[in-house]
């Protein structure tokens, strides 16, 4: 950590800078520039609370030097992590292929789809059972029945289930049914939430945040980690953005930069982050170039009667396509679709 | 609802659009233009769901006409709303001073701070209980004991209180210590939380979150009007921006978008918007100046022992002479700081 | 066309604003909901001004049916441009490999690059003799020798050459030596300039401005075709975004976005996007799988001595193998490398 | 500045960073900590070149530690500059009222329209002869035929002028007619426009670009400054947010910001900034109210019929509203409307 010193810091306030490091057990190295005087902390830098740090008068910046999570860390554990999630491996060169309807609907509907993105080559199914919605007059989803229904269907065609929790309180219930449990976007720092996914030992996905910056989303997984859960896989979502052509703001070069800075596997969503069937494809094929762990996308088998999010949906022959498509790239990159584990068996 | 048609709609997709805006029990208006053929929506547009509408094949986009929340409209309620919290009243011109530390600390320090930002007048003291930190390592707050100290130190001084709630497992105890409920940025759309403090007839404090545009923030308000708490006070606090020069990005011109769309008050948090002491007292200003119906300010006596955010903390001091000169621009504008309960007794 | 007017818009203003839409030679075709009168304009929308309807009193606003650019949609022109840059054919399945220093630096440098680039597959040289820098103490550029040296460099292994042109006097002097005119994204909306180049006949790379949306880049496309010059090449190089883990916000869904509405080429610039060497491949690939028809990245053989952007630059060893995995990727998507003139010959 | 090192840098690494430090004439004051090496740099930071800095194998990142502006920041120049604009000064205490129709027109409104905001209170009257458009198909400016009526209808109500420059080689026309020249946001980053009218010794009007930081709009200052021309003043007029519900995203705190780095007068433009006449008082006020040297607003006298920017003007009377508003708020803060000169006489 370094501490920068305002250009009229006086030798009283230096003093007392000096004197707090101190009392922290740690050394201070001073160094008067010409025009600045910056000290250097020197010593286990996770001690400090760099807030407090910066309120000390005379202190102009603070500038870390390491990164503020730890568990999450590539330094903390250089290889890359493989989260498996009912059978099904993600990271270290597995991809996940999760795929389904937005909402948890009719029974039957359920069955036709998980039948439909299995044969496509997906091999984890979803759906939302519990609904975050915008407006509190929309469908808030089936609640439990919807659990079960999607358990039903994915587990009759050989995929674990993933599905979002979205209260601390129905953790447990949601974990009775599902391989996985989703923390959606608007929920990446409920940390009531985060706490609660953390001391169960299910997979979580954890999305990244609309106003959610890289190192932002690596705490939210530190949360979950440092309960004792290591089964984080990350999720690109789309970011908040100025352009209103897409929905949200595809940020791409976030998966190499989780690779880059954490050893946590990170899939794409471009269902969510574009909002647009017609970019979906590019979007997601993009995401496997540039190293995702895998590839999240909705799939409805008629948009204009799905209870949420029918107009981003694929047709479940549109994800057969890109999923032939993302099965060819990912060979290409040295890659496997993991098996589903009756495939495997 | 206006549809707008693909350029190359059939004429069996626009009727298949008729027959389905039909069966809603409403109208549809056709006008087949030069380029494009257009469908106007007559009824009620509050039945129909505008995602469903938008996934039907041929439709190209769905404009709406009315905005999607109701209860928090101007028009469902022409006159500007009054919450009372605790005998303090928030909009129609009167004005909430919120002011305190970040979280809630010692005994003695509580009180002090109180006696201080009450002199200097404040009308409502604030203090985090339960915090959420994006470090799973960071300071979590005093929990129940917390709660206790911030009301017996407002309440000394003549102060109701407002405290964060950050999970709905904690809406109870929060309302038996607390005078209003603040629902923090990162929970805007935490829905379970927002139905919770719905539910309860507490005034409400909700903050804008960083990526919520003035509609999220109404529909979220909409949320807790819907399960029958009229008690709603917005707060706009700073969103997400490109220019880390300041902690957020302070959206004055809000204040008076919300007064246009909506009957609820909005105050602004110049603390949280800015991160920056040296930048406050001139945003607490132009709040102000631009119709806010209240100016929440973080206050500290000792910014660099506070337990969060001691570097945007106002000192005491500094907050007496912000507020005086809030005051007089008050006054200016015909405008009055509400009367503390004992003031006005 | 479609006008919606406000809820309390009177008969007086509903006539004043058929009025003024029948002395255009259109027609308006009124349409009166249950909350609001809504008015579809029939005939040439092309020839209205929205903004000067938006202004009419009553008017709430304006929804247009129509995408504002012409000649850059692919309503006017169905099939995919390929634009000739010096015998290297960029559209329609032809990628063009764009590579160099971000300054013209030392002739036998230039020289070494280009034979490095060239070997590893670039089709098209790049360097800036006329640099636009934040800094007007950072080196500006070597002006006219530098487009020599460009040129020789570049022609001498076969390829042609593209480099920035920042001010319209300078068109002419630029067209002597390049093959192609880059604007650069702070000039994306200079329209003084946009004009100059439109008047002469060479291909052009416009670059995204980094808050522009796609429908701005279209727009200054439009500017340019409008002169009469169709060579034009667009380029998504990073928008503004809130994250400073990256330089800029690498936008790969504009790819898609772009080929959507548009049959103008567009490539990707991973150097500028991201700023840093180690994202580049991952977002080059990206770039690539998205569909677009190349990629622009920046060499330097010692980035420590470069003369401007030097930490973002690959080396030629990088560029190597970046390049070879490109190759691999067009070939599986059934793409081709455009080969230079001589390969061809 | 100072340079943090890669965790994993070698002790060649560092030897060649201190060379290289030490071959600038500087010294490097090495700090080996726990986790990482650190070198602070100790002598003229002016002289160096960051980025190049930056590129050196085993350099993680380099902290600048004085800001890149140097004529622009309140350490060159601690009092407030005064720009005089014919005669009506801007700064340190004097307030500019610009007004008038974005686009100059015809010539009784424009005479029209500066008696009536004149006799508001205006003090600078705005006109753009030369428009940049964001359609090639859109009113172009009436050129030098507009600057001549502006300056006529300003000059005979006893205002100076101000209007838009957009071409470096169109700086000496409008020097022959404007007292002061506008540089608009789109072209604040066209360095070869910059360079010229810095090299003329008109005031210039620098506004803010839609995705500049503080930094980057004060960086574009210097670049004028540096060229000779001392009077500058800055201007926020809204920068790209995410919410459309306003043209752009007024930055109010920029104000305060740049009063606090900067010797510079700063003024805002509501009109620009929101896009909304019902918006615009409200942020008129504002923009005062935290610390702004003066206020711009488009005023015309028949919006519907405007040629530019119609939906965003403001009526004389609506004007004559506001500006009476500032006033009394200027005074209140002890600020004083500059007198024009035949006022002052």
């Amino acid at each position: 950590m370094i501490l920068i010193l305002k250009s009229g810091a006086t030798d009283d306030q230096i003093d007392h800078v000096i004197e707090r490091v101190e009392a922290l057990g740690l050394q201070a190295h001073l160094s008067r520039g010409t025009f600045r005087t910056i000290l250097g902390i020197i010593g286990d830098e996770s001690k400090i609370d760099a807030e407090a740090i910066r309120a000390i008068p005379g202190v102009a910046s603070v500038v870390p030097v390491l990164p503020p999570y730890k568990l999450a860390s590539r330094e903390a554990h250089p290889d890359f992590s493989i989260v498996d999630v009912g059978g099904v491996k993600i990271g270290g060169g597995n991809l996940a292929m999760i795929a389904g309807p937005c909402s948890v609907e009719e029974e039957d509907r359920m069955y036709r789809i998980a039948e439909q993105v299995s044969a496509a080559g997906a091999n984890i199914f979803r759906g939302g059972a519990f609904k975050p919605r915008t407006s509190p007059y929309a469908f808030q989803g089936l609640g439990e029945e919807g659990l079960k229904r999607l358990r039903d269907a994915g587990h009759a065609h050989g995929m674990p289930v993933v599905t979002e929790v979205t209260d601390p309180r129905l953790v447990e219930v949601v974990c009775k049914y599902a391989d996985m449990l989703q923390i959606g976007a608007r929920n990446m720092q409920n940390f009531a939430l985060l706490n609660e996914v953390g001391a169960c030992n299910h997979p979580v996905l954890l999305k990244r945040g609309m106003s959610a910056t890289v190192n932002d989303l690596l705490m939210c997984a530190e949360y979950i980690l440092s309960q004792g859960n290591a089964n984080v896989v990350l999720c690109e979502r789309g970011i908040k953005g100025f352009d209103t052509a897409t929905r949200n703001l595809f940020d791409v070069s976030a998966v190499p930069l989780v690779h880059q800075l954490s050893h946590l596997p990170i899939i794409v969503d471009p269902s969510h982050a574009t909002g647009k069937p017609e970019l979906i494809p590019a979007c997601a094929m993009a995401g496997i170039a540039a190293g995702a762990d895998g590839v999240h996308i909705e799939v409805h088998d008629c948009p204009e009667v799905a209870k949420s999010d029918g107009p981003q949906a694929l047709l479940p022959e549109q994800y057969a396509e890109v999923a032939s498509q993302m099965k060819a790239l990912a060979e290409l990159l040295g890659k496997t679709i993991s098996p589903t584990p009756e495939k495997t068996a």
